[in-house]
């Protein structure tokens, strides 16, 4: 085995991470050291009609690219991350059926990988991941466990207790999103088709459709305006109107605050977490933003109201700080401790 | 150190845990192999007004004494498992303000008996040491993750991954019964204060609330003639009237199954298990009726409705097996991980 100059010594090297995060649309990943530091990062498109063998071929070529970029010997990196979306069979190395890639359905992929790239790979779901990334570098860092919710067209989410990631006995565990918080015929439908799932009040469809439903209900705001031309309503527009000062825009993300709010301390009651954190797009600004950090407040009083007072008083409640790069540096990570697993 | 004649051989024997369940009433205990069999067993009433100090002496001397009685030199007790009420801190040993041990308040328990008794104590929550037990050597045997709910006056519950047991960073993890199923100025009163909460819809005493909501609304029922003469309802009254065939009774008995699979199936999305187990005593007669085994029915079949696919297919729900055995054979349980550990 090579060292790259200047690392040559007697002891070998710090290994290295190489994590993938598979999307839909795009393939993102990055080098990432024994601390979590991202040494390079890129992103490949997905191609996912041409299929997941044609995909572990590009990121194997990229993948040695990106570590030569580097200036770093690919025989240091030590283990492989690889996340996708689900659904999956974590522990068979198997795609499922990912309903954003159809072309994807049944495919052994860590094995694929482990073929094309020649290291050992370690396999995740893309928000345990993103979960994993947060604990090790992110908002959870300071933290022995976390939960991750992700907010976004639906609702995801990752839980990490030390370094166990709560995958599940299925590969379903940490579905955040889909847990009831009402029940009955007057419950919201959720993207999965149940009633009353947390997703079903909380994702950026679910804004839209509770902000038609109150302008349907003859509720004034300034959406109207941008409505008359015959747009189409997003979240992203409730959220410059509620930044705005708009009511009706404003009571929206205050009410998806309190619902978020009711899953936090569902999981705060199962898990009792160091910190529960919101990534995701669906921020309404995030922490940059100051209707992102009224969002937030009201979320923590809202969970002031309603966790039992030790935890109320005790866990953390953040934003995510990762943003899109949660997965790779994630999945990196996981990658990590099965290598250190696998040298003990 | 002696061994028990028969067992000397060049090997030392194998150890063997002393579990120690306290409740408000009563303390149990066991003594437990290696494999998780009891060999000996006793309780002892709690008498919690003299005090926690007393109490460590009492359990120091009566498991002195019944480890004597199973003809076992006491030195062969490798660590000693101590699971009490909440709340707690789990880390520190400590007791803080478990609502049935008012005189225990603020009692470094753990510490008090390793000082009575000379060995290690191992320090758990008794809600999640009945789930270790039920996960060790009961109905979660065959499974690497469960879920426990505990059907009594309140519903508790308890989280096992692998050898993990889910107490959260403030002691409070796996509080299954307070999870919000329900929210708004309709959802019902939990015992802990909180609207919506799975516990107050299922609990014998939400089971009682129900049927007097029934009753005072019209309903005719069996329950008329036997409380006509003034007597308190109770939730083996609806279970007796139930299994009678009484309408009302039956209905309560299979809407409390369908609000206890909306918390298995949260469970089942959050933690993703190999088993959802049902203990405690509001079992509506539990494996041996025939009531309790249609209301295990119920749950299950609610829980197919509502839960992902592959869990409704893959996750067993199951009534627990160790009854009041449970907690103590589940701290002895965790005293031998414990034990474990401190080999490694």
């Amino acid at each position: 085995m090579s060292v790259p100059a200047g690392q040559a010594t007697s002891f070998p090297p710090d290994p290295l991470f190489l994590g993938f995060d598979v999307g839909g649309t795009n393939i993102k990943m990055g080098l990432v050291d024994n601390q979590g530091r991202t040494l390079v990062k890129t992103m490949i498109p997905t191609h996912q009609e041409r299929g997941p063998a044609d995909a572990c071929r590009r990121m194997t070529e990229v993948g040695r690219q990106l570590t030569a970029d580097a200036g770093v010997d690919f025989a240091q990196v030590a283990t492989i991350g690889l996340a996708t979306p689900g659904t999956m069979d974590i522990a068979a190395g198997l795609l499922l059926q990912p309903h954003n890639l159809p072309a994807w359905w049944e495919f052994p992929i860590r094995d694929c990988l482990i073929e094309t790239i020649g290291k050992p790979v370690a396999f995740a779901n893309d928000a345990n991941a993103a979960a994993f990334g947060e604990f090790w570098v992110g908002s959870g860092a300071r933290y022995h466990s976390i939960v991750l919710f992700t907010l976004g067209t639906g609702v995801g989410g990752g839980i990490i207790i030390g370094d166990l990631s709560v995958d599940g006995e299925h590969s379903h565990g940490s579905e955040c999103g889909h847990i009831h918080i009402e029940f009955g015929p007057h419950a919201r439908i959720c993207g999965c088709g149940q009633r009353g799932h947390l997703e079903a009040y909380t994702s950026a469809k679910a804004v839209v459709q509770r902000t038609k439903e109150a302008l349907f209900s003859g509720r004034s705001s300034s959406l109207r305006d941008r409505l008359g031309a015959g747009g189409e309503l997003t979240s992203l527009m409730v959220a410059e109107e509620a930044s705005r000062d708009d009511r009706l825009c404003l009571e929206i993300v205050m009410e998806t605050a309190r619902f978020l709010a009711i899953g936090a301390v569902n999981l705060m009651h199962v898990i009792d977490p160091g910190a529960v954190i919101f990534g995701g797009a669906m921020n309404f600004g995030g922490p940059d933003s100051d209707l992102g950090r009224r969002f937030l407040e009201r979320i923590r009083s809202e969970v002031r109201l309603r966790a039992f007072p030790t935890l109320a008083a005790s866990t953390a409640i953040e934003f995510a700080q990762l943003g899109g790069d949660a997965g790779y540096i994630g999945a990196a990570g996981i990658a990590r401790l099965q290598h250190q697993r696998s040298r003990r």
